[in-house]
């Protein structure tokens, strides 16, 4: 494969470098040529100077930018011929499809695409040939979009080692909306209580891991994410509008149940909708989440005790599928919880109490 | 010390075996004489047949059982003068004291209290004598409180592993609500979202580990969580109320913004609150979050794989405060980010590549 990378900030150099472990032929350019510069050097491709000189030159070309820079990017591409086909990874896209549109950019060789690579950081140099590995890549081919060119995206998707899920724009949207934007408001919304007039530090130290782990994603920037609200607003809005109307209902109903010890049978629905809704997000792996068991080990916090216990694990031939460390305000340990398929579960805590590490059975 | 306690559930028996593991004798009653005695076979102490024949047994008794119990087995054993001071663990106050002074009971040696145990297991079995290493005790001394009953309590707090923060009743109510039970609250209404009308299996593949975090507690026990906030239903109710105002602004914004192009500038102001409460959360050991420097890298799912991984951090005497493993869904790699002190990350670099592992700079 030929692909052309139009723009090399981090999504743009990871595609570029994941397709050149993939032994793709690659060529990088940006509208700050020091940029695509700097990830030629970092070994993402082949620098090239002017997109006008560059007639014919690739199979695929990415057009890795913010939302609003894609339509006028892919009318000078196009304009220019640089590619056969066109994609790009805008983490919206019926704003983009709809300037492309509007700038009467062919249609049937433009495959809108959106790699979920979770990442918050910047600029080539933050790159990583691994970005999209076993990441979801949602490419949304429009009516006129031409069956030779999402095979062609799809290949790219593959060759980048995502999974390729097939949608339209306004349906993606209303799906990031959800998954993605509609939570991270939520996040900001429950943790700006915490900052609110006359909540004490002291309060905070009541905190656990529910309410950092409910509130972590709400410390990302907050100029990148008006921006990526504002680009989505339509579906953001319905759903938060959705949201705030069941977290009012279930105000509403347990202030009645305070005066009148209610039924709270309004509270309880919400709670239950709220666990049918966590049951569908899917584990590692894909599909149905696994039932893992949880064992927790109390360690020292210092150097040496987390693989002194991944150590003992591996020598049961124990397979940690996950790990969360809980904080122990004020005190120098910790509690690991290590999660691993129920029929190890017996291994690992033989093999923690063969470490010397108190178990709990 | 000589400590009571009555009501050998998990928490119950907790603190029968941390005070054991502290050197107090313990004694141990439950109005299900079964429970008791299992704890006593657990080593949590010693099993007292009938509180009537307990006069003068203990220096504190601790009542561990819900919000409702707690006023009654008060009376009891006050009645019973089972011990010179009385404490409970009910994870809300302002119920418990209000039935306690229905009821007449003896205010000065009575001292409500709540450890933070952030455990949501049932019964003596799941015990441990480190449940509340390093966490916080929340102590809600009355104004009638003895001064020698609050520092007795205190001392068992101390016995336990825990840090005492003291406040009263209705702030107590009102933190945990904050940090607890709104967000609690708050998920469930996101998470139920996920589970509405018309949203495929598909979309969730969009899903990354914000959508994890920001609903993990929703999977909660729905019959105990309606409990919880019905315990607690005012300050909920208010704080829940609050949240639900600022999302549905936030909705009105962006809904203005999409058919003008509006400023965001409401939304942006909601954004910026959270990360300031984000902020507020304390860290580990407590105080300020350290600012760590996150590592990121790619690991096999495989046994022995995160223990190789720590063994290479633990040789170059690099200490892992918090590790997070990204799932990978459909692919058996997976992403392990380790947070470590900044004047670390070099080491850990360092020793990540000697060890053959991909790492970025």
């Amino acid at each position: 494969m030929k692909a052309l990378v139009f723009g090399t900030g981090l999504i743009g150099t990871s595609v570029a470098l994941a397709l050149r472990a993939s032994g793709a032929q690659v060529w990088l350019s940006d509208s700050d040529e020091g940029t695509a510069k700097l990830a030629a050097e970092l070994g993402a491709g082949t620098f090239v100077p002017d997109l006008r000189d560059a007639k014919g030159l690739a199979d695929v070309a990415v057009l890795a930018m913010p939302p609003e820079a894609v339509a006028p990017a892919l009318s000078f591409a196009q304009e220019n011929g640089v590619a056969d086909v066109y994609t790009d990874v805008a983490s919206v896209k019926v704003l983009p499809v709809r300037r492309v549109r509007e700038l009467g950019c062919d249609l049937g060789s433009f495959v809108p695409g959106h790699p979920l690579s979770g990442r918050e950081r910047h600029g080539p140099a933050a790159a990583r040939s691994d970005l999209f590995l076993g990441r979801t890549w949602a490419l949304c081919p429009l009516t006129e979009t031409r069956a030779d060119a999402v095979e062609a995206v799809t290949s790219l998707v593959v060759a980048c080692g995502a999974d390729a899920v097939t949608t339209d724009p306004e349906t993606h949207d209303r799906w990031v909306a959800l998954v993605s934007h509609v939570p991270h408001l939520v996040a900001s919304a429950m943790a700006a209580r915490l900052a609110a007039a006359g909540v004490p530090a002291e309060a905070l130290k009541l905190a656990g891991q529910g309410l950092r782990d409910v509130t972590r994603v709400a410390a990302g920037d907050t100029s990148l994410w008006t921006q990526i609200l504002a680009a989505n607003a339509g579906p953001v809005a319905d759903l938060t509008s959705a949201v705030a109307a069941d977290l009012a209902d279930a105000a509403r109903a347990l202030d009645v149940s305070a005066e009148t010890a209610g039924s709270g049978a309004d509270v309880t629905g919400l709670l239950e909708r709220g666990r049918a809704g966590v049951a569908r997000i899917p584990g590692k792996h894909g599909g149905q989440p696994r039932n893992f068991t949880v064992v927790q080990v109390v360690i020292a916090d210092q150097p040496g005790e987390l693989a002194r216990l991944f150590n003992a694990a591996g020598a049961a031939k124990v397979n940690i599928e996950d790990v969360r460390i809980e904080h122990s305000p004020g005190l120098p340990v910790g509690v690991a919880e290590l999660s691993v398929r129920p029929d190890q579960a017996a291994a690992l805590l033989d093999a923690m109490e063969a470490g010397g590490w108190p178990v709990r059975r």
